[in-house]
């Protein structure tokens, strides 16, 4: 056998807990809450393939020829118009269309992260961003959080000395499905401004506030201090890995050289038929009907929890987003109870892997938007049930679950 | 303006030569030889939208969702079969779909380059390879070619001790247009067996040998110590961005590591049109029309040097692929004769950015493919007076030039 000579970047690449569990859980017997996929029903079938066709009729030779590494001129218009809001003006050169969110991160990655190089963290975060990170050794620096997402206090001057970045998610956090509240926005603006930090705003899932009330990203209120990241995965389909990096023309142009040398451009046909569909306004009317989808799906999922989980279990009812994040009482290890749920045909996705550093055993991850509201009910009795005999066994007592709802947004 | 701490690793990204030259003869009135893109008179566009078509009618929602990192199960086991030829047997497991083939080096340079790892490439090699793997900071070693291709003799021992890998374009090479003859390719083997080196046989142009007569590939020489990297982009649509590594499981199970983490996987879509248009042996009648037009249009642009270019300046008849290689006389400077041409309306690619280390000035590569025949002759005309004008001035004799027509194939 030949002795493959690996580097020591491969060594910190591991296969995600969260793609592990995804293969158990394909099977159609298991209830799963574990996965971050949008529901398929929201996909806007017929005018992909009319936008498909319109693509390949009108302009099939350049649909199908290699293309400009900064993306799809009409495009990279469209997102930097779309954008230009909370009185931020955004031109096309702000603006750099990857091969979906992901690419964006290892883009980042690759121009920021030098071996040992301090990036800052919220504890948790999301695996795919760490797992991206990883491969260029950073050192994290976990950022404390609690129910209403992360704490700018914490973000002393000698916390931000030297880091590289600051990543975060302000709107419906993957894991904890938290937004950031607006005076916590505006204190982190403060603080990137006052360290020079800069800020990574992750924001996959911003359009999807249930009431419709979006906060001002932290790009608008920081505008030289932010690379903004943004998704066409969560409001158009995920399988076209179409994503965007929104900042400085400085740094755009440093990602654009990255990102030649990671995949050219992103394919010509992908960006062309999104462009087709979202060109005339169609995410305004889109958009909405994911929203009330999957409001009624979180609803349906916080009724369940409310009537099946025991007492010492929280959770913060989400407003917006997909995920729904669960603090079993202590002494739960989510881990092993995600063996038993499983060979209970229920599965979901144990917080530990989204922490940097040592992280609490008892949380993990309940994703509410592709499970009908009966299976739903289902599944979390179940997983009530498996919640509650841990408890029995710990010899805790058994009182009902409470949503720890917030009284203010500081 | 805020003070972005870039890596070390970003330093080593530049914009690429060609890619600036491809700004500039975006023009309609240059006649440029400089691109490197297929010809879109050869994209099979009725085929593509019948197949997006069907895609989106018959498995929309799989088409649009999340799916699997190593690719579409289907094209990867098609992959597979397509290539157990010449001795060798592929399971699907063998191959990883990749966003392009330049996500493939992407992620070869990820996993086994570290920060002075040897790694040979021919001199010259192919820039967007250097692009990627630079990034990494390698230190590069050139290995010798000639008319042929690489030299085998040239590596020694010592000269592969301790290299992470050999980057090899054995078929009509980019930039030089050159075949690696048999003999060479088992030498090569051999040399891979007996010092334990790794070879990265990157193949895009393989299926367009004029002739219809393929060599085998290093992989089915050397199969365990070979990855190989395949591309649909020059026999389907660059725009797709679909390219394949194919190499023992455990390698491809590491590729699949560092992929999830760098797109999560190539859109679910473009696979599957893919998969669509080639499933039913579609390339069997395809590859040969695309083999016709490049043999005509490579005849008609060595007929053109033949006629225009004066003594002293050489050149390889293709076999195959896209590229015609020029030496010119010593003394004339290509990067000084591209600011020329451009003048005069014609563009190429100088050599240098080609090699690592000290390039020869005198080389420079020409694409045949997308520019019609009578602008072949046009465009080379001038060429061959800006060069028998550089050569007047640098006091030397005109004659005419010389075809470096192989007599052997060694």
């Amino acid at each position: 056998m030949h002795d493959w000579q690996y580097s020591e970047r491969a060594r910190h690449l591991t296969s995600s807990a969260i793609r592990e569990i995804l293969k158990v859980t394909e099977r159609p017997d298991v209830i799963s809450f574990a996965g971050g996929l949008p529901s398929p029903a929201t996909f806007p079938v017929e005018r992909m393939r009319a936008a498909a066709e319109r693509v390949l009729t009108e302009s099939p030779q350049a649909a199908l020829q290699y293309s400009a590494t900064e993306g799809f001129a009409p495009l990279r218009e469209w997102i930097a118009k779309r954008y230009s809001r909370d009185g931020l003006t955004l031109a096309p050169e702000n603006v750099l269309v990857t091969t979906g969110s992901q690419q964006g991160l290892d883009l980042i990655g690759k121009i920021f992260i030098d071996e040992g190089s301090r990036v800052l963290v919220e504890a948790p975060s999301y695996l795919g961003a760490l797992q991206s990170f990883s491969l260029f050794a950073p050192t994290y620096v976990p950022v404390p959080t609690d129910e209403h997402g992360l704490l700018p206090e914490a973000l002393t001057p000698e916390q931000t000395a030297g880091a590289r970045f600051l990543y975060a998610m302000p709107n419906f956090q993957n894991p904890t499905g938290r937004r950031l509240p607006m005076a916590r926005r505006e204190a982190l603006a403060a603080v990137a401004r006052r360290d020079g930090l800069a800020i990574i705003e992750d924001d996959p899932y911003g359009e999807l506030d249930y009431e419709g009330q979006r906060l001002p990203s932290l790009m608008s209120l920081a505008p030289e201090h932010v690379l903004y990241m943004g998704s066409f995965s969560k409001v158009l389909a995920p399988g076209l890995r179409l994503g965007f990096i929104i900042g400085p023309q400085a740094v755009i142009a440093k990602l654009v050289q990255a990102k030649q040398a990671a995949d050219l451009h992103t394919p010509s046909l992908t960006q062309r038929i999104a462009y087709e569909v979202v060109k005339d306004g169609f995410l305004d009317t889109h958009i909405p009907s994911i929203r009330t989808l999957y409001a009624a799906q979180a609803n349906a999922m916080l009724a369940s929890l409310a009537k099946h989980m025991p007492a010492g279990t929280t959770w913060t009812p989400p407003a917006g987003g997909m995920f729904i994040w669960l603090t079993l009482p202590p002494g739960i290890d989510t881990m092993q109870l995600l063996e038993k749920a499983i060979a209970q045909n229920v599965a979901f996705v144990p917080g530990a892997p989204f922490y940097v550093g040592t992280p609490p055993a008892n949380t993990l991850r309940l994703s509410f938007v592709t499970v009908p509201p009966e299976k739903i009910e289902v599944g979390v009795a179940r997983l009530g049930a498996l919640v509650a005999d841990a408890l029995a066994r710990s010899d805790s007592t058994h009182l009902q679950g409470s949503c720890k709802c917030p009284s203010t947004t500081n």
